[in-house]
């Protein structure tokens, strides 16, 4: 944090001194700068400022706030998985890409586990911006196919999540419009706690339950709650409690562990893809967020994940591997005691089932006749 | 058409006549009925009466109208694939489902091609109903594998849609709980037009484009626009548009011959899945809601489906085979001048290219470094 700043047009992703960049002045959250439109755009006036022309959006956001029982209780879904690609980070790709636009970047590239390259290619496809990406080859089949779809170049990139990055950093030949680094990414994430606050009638969840790969969610809802505490319109913030798979649980160890950072690990095998991340940048934040708001990291078995993905389609929802993480943690974290079924749960359903399809079919036994 | 009754909660799909069902009193559309929330259940007090504790819902409804370019003009698309099981066939199916739990249906089947079993099977699942889907076995691995996800009861039959139909209607086991038979199926998909007139700032489109199997769509447009007609809400009907596969173009025949209603024929093969429907139930109002408004019956090949599924996605819009083929009839009329671009053109798209997304691969050459 070396506090040097950069103009808001500036195509840079990274700070001279290697740290990650923040949007200097946020604007404080005021209800009355929230516009009718049924998409996350309503808070344009609550975001960092980015010109109206230079929008791209598909009217995304707004998405169903919808009770849900699971085994041990009741929760309530934040239904991400609806939005345009099929996966919450349509939340940031729309704001990094709007920036992308009006910064007139000629040309970028990403790395990805799948969800968010596929938001920044169907982004990029509509903002006219060309686009490299670059995902590990075992990605879900939907994700591959639908960057390819988008008319982005799609660079398949073997072994773990972690081999697609060093990869991606090391493409000098365009813009590294990084949703991991990109701090305009985080800022769009954090309209759903917004969405919540007002699907709740305006009030906060007593707890949130978020899959952390990088933990855009985690932070998203740290700001969001933040900003709407600081505003005076909720008393306290919601328990954060962040998901990992215990094939990979960097975040996880250090909570555990007591440790202020997170330390690298390398990833295990995993069917939830999505959070596989051996080296989550903003481990700091992601810890704060959890301890300040007095909830915690928690791991879940691959067997967690596929009961859990079993259960919200016999629900009437169909999610991938990565999104059953939450509503698995969730159920345990009841069946604990460690939340109470009378309080309000929001857990956050971040990618369809239907990227995956091909993975999932083998997991749920039984039902052709 | 005997005229003769059944009450509301009676568990019918068919009158003793063998003639299809309708609602027989549907309320006036009274705008001030509308209610706030974001979904197709804002105009509940419109809709045929259904006892609210009996509602399956996840919230769906309410999906974007976004600008999109085509090669020969700008369109407005309805983005119906982003509904819960990824198609606008989850219209009907809150309405039908919720129908049935109100009226006690221990257990239901139905034939598909695919979407529809998938939002019943979805929506089923929701209210704890068991049932039974015939699809054809070619269907789109995604759709196949959602339907067994919810915990449905998947049986492929093999050969043309129509096999399905007859291993359906001869399972007399359970309720035929039909989307193409049962009247309210068809109420549920109405919304869609009543959402677009909202959303055009109260004013009906000029044109609606539509792929047309069994005519949901065509029908829905109809009705919907005519009951903003009748309330004195519009001046006009907008044109409808069914588009058929050259494939398999029942309707399309009829309407070129001048006749009253469809003759049933064997379907060719095409990409189109979801409108490959040989023998449409209610070929005759269909007819009869394209003459009335000025519309048209038109066709488009395998090869126009492709470029506009291609084009549509590099516009950031992702949809199946069946959905490409409204903006690929759009694109060609608009190009014909038969449509002017100046015109405000709805398209509706109807499902998820992620569903079929090991179909579309191939399809869609290039992308891969």
């Amino acid at each position: 944090m070396c506090r040097k700043e950069y103009p808001g047009k500036a195509l840079v992703w990274r700070c001279e001194c290697g740290g990650y960049l923040e949007v200097a002045e946020v604007p404080a959250f005021v209800p009355s700068a929230i516009q009718t439109l049924p998409s996350l755009w309503r808070y344009r006036r609550l975001l960092p400022p980015l010109p109206e022309e230079a929008t791209v959006s598909m009217m995304e956001g707004w998405t169903p706030l919808v009770r849900v029982p699971l085994s041990a209780g009741e929760v309530s879904c934040k239904m991400d998985f609806l939005l345009p690609t099929g996966s919450y980070k349509d939340r940031g790709a729309t704001l990094l890409v709007s920036y992308l636009k009006a910064a007139g970047a000629p040309h970028v590239h990403d790395d990805s586990s799948g969800n968010a390259g596929a938001a920044l290619a169907g982004y990029c496809a509509r903002a006219g911006i060309p686009c490299d990406l670059y995902i590990p080859a075992h990605a879900s089949g939907g994700k591959l196919a639908q960057i390819q779809a988008y008319g982005a170049r799609l660079v398949p990139v073997p072994g773990p999540r972690e081999e697609a990055k060093k990869a991606s950093m090391a493409d000098a030949a365009s813009f590294y419009a990084s949703h991991n680094w990109h701090p305009l990414f985080f800022e769009g994430v954090k309209t759903y706690a917004w969405e919540v606050w007002e699907q709740l009638g305006r009030a906060a969840p007593d707890h949130v339950v978020v899959p952390c790969g990088y933990g855009s969610l985690v932070i998203g809802a740290y700001r969001g709650f933040k900003a709407l505490r600081d505003a005076g319109e909720i008393d306290r913030l919601p328990r954060i409690f962040a998901v990992q798979a215990s094939a990979c649980s960097p975040v996880y160890q250090a909570f555990a562990q007591g440790a202020g950072d997170v330390v690298p690990v390398t990833p295990g095998t995993t069917l939830a893809e999505g959070i596989a991340s051996g080296s989550p940048l903003r481990g700091r934040e992601i810890l704060e967020a959890v301890r300040a708001t007095d909830g915690a990291v928690v791991t879940v078995t691959e067997d967690e994940i596929v009961r859990a993905l079993r259960l919200l389609a016999r629900r009437g929802m169909f999610v991938e591997p990565t999104a059953a993480a939450a509503p698995a943690a969730a159920d345990r974290l009841l069946r604990e005691g460690r939340l109470r079924a009378a309080d309000e749960t929001v857990v956050v359903l971040t990618g369809n089932g239907l990227k995956a399809w091909e993975k999932i079919r083998p997991l749920l036994e039984g039902g052709v006749s």
